[in-house]
């Protein structure tokens, strides 16, 4: 375990993705968040939009899906039919597992703790808060309105929980699918990046 | 959140009874994990053996509970009527918050971060580890057999999970029901201990 690569999976609201940056910053390695959805929409010809929207969610897909299928009817045989929603996860991987050969880096969500899960290098880390924390944070950056955030917040954690079920068969935010989890709300951004700092200590080899 | 209790869930082979005495033994406060057991059999008047048994696990009790139903039968009206599992459980929870209420200390299992959850004053953990370490660390201790280890490691996890379900109706192991979770098979027992102390840095007023 050389803890080279660190994903962070995040609960809406929880800061997972500035403690994602803070901690590249620290480490001086890059930080992959969008940059991802960029890259594998540029490499499956979807439009960006599409892929920022269902990057990480099940949401729509359904209705995407079966006008592929209609799409695609008579263009090949069934077998080769495989839904938009598969494609574009594919071509995640593809992207995710691509980045992590380059080096030491700091990737946020799309199951790239499960995508890099047969090397032995990644720190996977899981990032939660209570309600009331993750609310004020997304009112704070307009994120949400004052009337809808909390159903929006639940909304986009169950759209990521389903979405990691269905690819990876395993329950997200489950402690036993992370090295470390912890609670943002509780410690405050700073300190989870330091802790995060703190586990990697010792497993880089030049630390 | 004074961080000033620190409660420690974990698996069965993961190391959290040793993580939690070395902390204590760290921070200078009280560790409880048998005393509490047997302060419970004490006021309950059960037998201790049966108490041990039964202070984390739902295996049993059903037969226990017919039996004392049929013994209790004559003995007071039905609504009086309370299954050993639970009138051990709410000793327990007894106990468990009067330990609390005399200062800091380290207690281990038996649904203590549930029972405490009113407390600000109370960091909750839980540890979990791979198979594999889990197994060579209940066979270096002479815990299982070689050949029964992975099936009774899994079997007393399951246990412990019912117990916490029926008594919480949360999911053991959930990471948002902990503070901090960490797997202790790629930290290793002591650097769980010093994340676990620097976790709570800050959060004691004279720390």
């Amino acid at each position: 375990m050389q803890g080279k690569i660190i994903t962070i999976s995040r609960q809406c609201g929880s800061g997972g993705h500035s403690i994602g940056s803070e901690l590249a910053k620290k480490l001086d390695v890059p930080f992959y968040d969008k940059e991802i959805i960029e890259m594998a929409a540029k490499e499956s010809g979807f439009h960006q939009e599409f892929v920022e929207e269902q990057g990480e969610h099940m949401n729509g897909s359904m209705l995407f899906n079966i006008a592929h299928h209609v799409a695609y009817a008579g263009r090949g045989s069934y077998k080769d039919y495989q839904p938009l929603q598969d494609q574009l996860y594919f071509t995640q991987v593809k992207v995710i597992k691509e980045l992590a050969e380059k080096g030491p880096c700091v990737i946020v969500g799309r199951c790239a703790d499960y995508i890099l899960r047969d090397r032995n290098d990644v720190l996977n880390v899981f990032i939660h808060a209570d309600m009331e924390h993750k609310k004020n944070r997304c009112l704070e950056r307009g994120q949400f309105s004052e009337e809808n955030a909390e159903d929006m917040i639940r909304r986009r954690d169950k759209l990521r929980a389903d979405h990691y079920r269905y690819y990876t068969d395993e329950k997200w935010g489950d402690s036993t699918n992370y090295h470390l989890c912890m609670d943002s709300s509780v410690f405050g951004i700073e300190k989870c990046v330091s802790m995060i700092e703190n586990a990697c200590r010792g497993m880089y080899p030049d630390s």
